[in-house]
C-alpha cells in the first residue's frame, strides 16, 4: 500500500492508499475488466467510505470543484439517488440530467449528446441507458470517466460491487461461498455483472431460473465447453435443489411486463414455482444471507417474512451502495491523478 | 434557556438555545403535539433564521454533512423549494425525489421505499402524499426525522407554523386575536393544521365555508360537546358575519376540481358567496391582515386588489416559510444532540 | 479598471475588475442594451471564468449564499445545466423548478409565480418561457436579477453572448468579420439576439434562409430604411451567394415542427437548398469557425462531416456557455455591490 505522504491532495485521513499492483481505471462499464485484486482494494475502500457515511458529519472534501453528471434514461430512484449522495457526501458538484428532459428528446442523437456533456467539462458522467452497450460507446468518444448505471439488460457494475462488499462485509470472505441467483437471468443486468465479479472472486455460482428467463448458452449445458466464462456455473432449475446449502440467496426483480411476452405463465404459477419462501430458505445453510436488488415485488419473487427477515442484507445493500459509489469516484479520480504524475 | 456554551456544535452566534421546558422532538406529522411553548420557542428561532436570510451570505454551516430528502408525491412548487432552500441555507445536501420517478411507480411499497430511503443515512425525510396519515406510517418504521409536508387532506404543519411565525411577528401576539378561516375546510390540510396551532395559541377562531365543504362534525353545533377538540371554534357561513372585527381573515385555494364531485355550485356562486373582497374586508378591523397560503386562484377566493392590498401578508407568509422550515430543521437536530448526550 | 483593493468582497484573484465606463447591470433580458464595451468586458471575465474552470478544482467561493432559481418553462438540457453548473461553480446553491411541477400548472399566474419567488429572497431568477416578453414582465415586478434564458422567439441573450465569445477567442476580434447565419430566422430567439450583439461588435450580417422563414420586415429590402436596427444587414437567400468569402457559418436548429405549419416543404428539400455542406463551406474563407447552437438535427440543417469538422467550434460553444453564464452572474451581483456602495 502506498503511503498516504505521497499523495499531494488533500484526502480523508482513513482512506488507504491504492495498491500499487492495480491497474489504472478510467471507467467503470462492467464488471468483466475487475479483477480479484482490485475488487478487494475497492472493499476495503468502501469500508472507509462507509465510516464516513457513519460520522455526524458524512461529508469529506475529496471531489471539491468536482462535476458529476447523472444521465438518466430510464426511471431510477435509488441507482440515482445513491449516485447523488455519493457525490454529495465527497463534495462534488452533482448534476442530474432526466432522458425526459434532455435534448435527446429533441432527436438529438446520444453521440453528440455526450459531446455536449463533455464539453462543459464534467469530470463524471454516470448514464443508465435502455440500450446495451450505451456507455461503451460513449467511453469511447468522451473523456469523462464514465460509470455504467445499468445498460439495458447487459451490466450494471455498481449493483454487483454494492452485492460483494454486502456478501464480504457480512460473511468474511466470498471464495468458495455457494451464491443462488434465482429468477429472470435473461433480462437480469445484475445477474450478469454478478456473474463476472463472484467468478473473480471465487465463489461457486448457481443460477436457478424458469427456461425462458435463462440464456440460452447456458441451457442445454452448452455453456460447459472450454471457452465459456462461465463455464463452471451450476444451473438448476428446481429452486429447492439449487437453494440446498447455499451460503447467499440472490433473489432477482421480476419485471412483470415479461408477461406480455409469453415468457412467463401467470404471476401466481410464478411466485409458485420462483419465489423466495421461508420454507425455501430453510433448505439453504442456517444464517445463510438473502439478498434481492430491489424493488422488490414481495408476494412475488420474495415473501416479505423472508425480505424482512433476520438473514435479509436487503437494506444493509442500499447502504453499501452509497459506499461503494464513492469509493468507486474515489478511485478514478486517484487512477487519473496517478496518471497524470507518471 | 440554556447557555450557548453548553452546545458542543458549531452553531450561528445568534441563535437561541431551545427551552429546556419544552419537550424534545424527532418528527413534525402535525401541531397537535406542539404546545404554546414549543411555537413560541420556534417562532423565536424562526426570527433568528429570517435573520440569516437577510445577510449577503445566506448561509450557515449548521447541517453541514445532514442529508434531507424530499420525497414529494403530489407536484407542488413552494413547500419542496421551500424546503430545499432552508436545507442549503443550512448548508445540508438535499435530494429531491418526486413519487413520478420513484420506484413506487415500478409498484414498490411505501414501506419499502422508506426502508430504503432509510437505509441511505438520510437525516430527514419530507414528505407529501396523497393519502392522510403517510407520515406517521412512515415515523412508526424508519429512523430518519420525518417532515410532513402535507398528507391528503390530513396536515399540513409547517405552513401551519409559518402562518403563526406571520400572525405573531406581524402583530405580536396570537392569544385573543380573532382569526377567520373561509373556503373548503373540508379538504384543506392547512385549516386543520391551523386549528390546532391557533387552538393552541389562544386565538379566536371563526371557520366559514358552504356546509357541503365543512367538516360534518362542525355542523349543527355538533362539535360544541364537551370532549371536541375545537368545541370553542365559531361557525359562521355568513361570510360578512365572519369577517366582522376580524384581525385576521385567511382565505383557503379552490381546488375547482371540487366542482365535479357536486360539492360546489358554479365558480361564479363560489366567488359571489364566499370570495374575499374589499368591501368584505372593510368588515374587519383596521389593518386586519389578509392571509393566504398560495397558489391564488385571483376572482375566485379572493379579489385581486385584496391579494395584493396592503394589509396582504401574503409574501410575507413564503418569506417566513423559508426560515420556520429553517428552525423546524435545526430545531430536530439540536433535539437530538440532547437526547444523545443525556 | 477598478483596483482589486477596493473591492470588499473575497473573488477569485484572477478576475479582472468592471471597467468603470460601464453601466451597472441589474438584468439580462437581450443584448439590445449591451454595449460594445460592455460586451468586451464581458468577454475578459469570460477568459478569466474559463481559466477557472480549467482547474483542477473548478469551483470559487465568489457566490457563496448566494441563490438561484432556475425557471424552465420549456424543457432544456444545455441551457439548464448550463446555468446550473456555473452557478455551482460559483458556489451559489441552485434549485431547479420546471414548468411542469409549480404551481404555473394549478392555474398560477406567472405574477403570482414571480412574487412567490422573490419572496424566498433568491438573488437571481433564470427563466425560459415560451412567451416572448416573459422575463421583461418579471423584471419589471420583482427584485431578483432576472437572467433570460431564452423566450419564445424573440431572445436568447446568453447563447449570443457565448457565440460573440467564441468567434472573439478564436478569431481574436469580431469587427469586419463576415458571419453569416442560416436557417429558420424568423422563429430563432438565438438568431435575433445574435444580430444585436453581433451588430454592436461591428459584424458584417448576412441572413439566409427560405422567405418562408424570414421576418416580413427583411424582405424586400424594407428593412434598409433609415430608422431599422439592422439596416445594413445584408439578405441572401441563395446559400452558396451567402456563404462565399464568409468568416463565421452559423447554422440554426430547424424546428422540423415548421412543417405542419405549412412553413415548409419536405425536410429533404430544405435539406437540399438550405443545408451546411462541405461542399459549401468550402465557399467561405479557409479556416471558416462552423457554428450551431445545439442540438443539431445531423442530415437536416448541417451535415455531420461539418458538424465535427476541424473548423467547428460547436462544442467551444458548450463550453464558453457556462463560462460566460459565470461571467454574467458575477457581473450582476458585483453591479449590485458597487451601487450599494455609491
Amino acid at each position: 500500500m502506498m503511503p498516504q505522504s505521497h499523495n499531494p491532495k488533500k484526502i480523508p485521513s482513513n482512506l488507504p492508499g491504492q495498491r500499487s499492483l492495480i491497474s489504472q481505471r478510467k471507467h467503470v462499464l462492467d464488471l468483466d475488466d475487475f479483477s480479484k485484486e482490485e475488487i478487494l482494494d475497492l472493499i476495503e475502500n468502501t469500508a472507509a467510505m462507509k465510516e464516513v457515511l457513519g460520522r455526524d458529519i458524512k461529508k469529506t472534501p475529496t471531489l471539491r470543484g468536482k462535476t458529476i453528471v447523472t444521465l438518466f434514461f430510464e426511471p431510477s430512484t435509488r441507482t440515482r439517488a445513491s449516485f447523488e449522495q455519493a457525490g454529495k457526501a465527497l463534495s462534488a458538484d452533482v448534476i442530474n440530467l432526466s432522458g425526459q428532459n434532455t435534448s435527446a428528446e429533441k432527436g438529438e442523437s446520444l453521440y453528440n449528446t455526450a459531446l455536449t456533456i463533455q464539453a462543459t467539462k464534467t469530470d463524471f458522467l454516470i448514464i443508465r441507458h435502455p440500450h446495451s452497450g450505451a456507455p461503451y460507446f460513449l467511453a469511447r468518444h468522451i473523456d469523462s470517466h464514465i460509470i455504467n448505471a445499468g445498460d439495458g439488460s447487459h451490466a450494471h457494475p455498481t449493483q454487483a460491487l454494492l452485492d460483494l462488499y454486502t456478501i464480504h462485509s457480512t460473511l468474511g470472505q466470498i471464495k468458495g461461498l455457494s451464491v443462488v441467483i434465482i429468477g429472470d437471468i435473461l433480462h437480469s443486468r445484475v445477474a450478469r455483472s454478478n456473474l463476472w465479479g463472484l467468478s473473480a472472486m471465487g465463489a461457486e455460482l448457481t443460477l436457478c431460473a424458469p427456461p425462458t428467463l435463462m440464456p440460452q448458452d447456458f441451457l442445454d449445458s452448452s455453456h460447459q465447453h472450454k471457452g465459456h466464462p462461465f463455464k463452471s456455473v451450476r444451473i438448476e432449475p428446481d429452486i429447492n435443489q439449487a437453494i440446498k446449502n447455499a451460503d447467499v440467496v440472490m433473489s432477482l426483480r421480476l419485471q412483470t411486463e415479461r408477461q406480455q411476452s409469453g415468457k412467463l405463465p401467470t404471476l401466481r404459477e410464478y411466485s409458485k414455482m420462483y419465489g423466495l419462501t421461508s420454507e425455501r430458505m430453510s433448505l439453504a445453510k442456517p444464517g445463510a444471507l438473502v439478498m434481492h436488488p430491489g424493488p422488490m415485488n414481495e408476494g412475488v419473487e420474495i415473501s416479505s417474512d423472508v425480505a424482512h427477515g433476520t438473514t435479509s442484507v436487503i437494506e444493509n445493500q442500499v447502504t453499501n451502495g452509497v459506499a461503494v459509489r464513492m469509493a468507486l469516484l474515489y478511485k478514478l479520480i486517484s487512477d487519473t491523478r496517478e496518471n497524470g504524475q507518471t
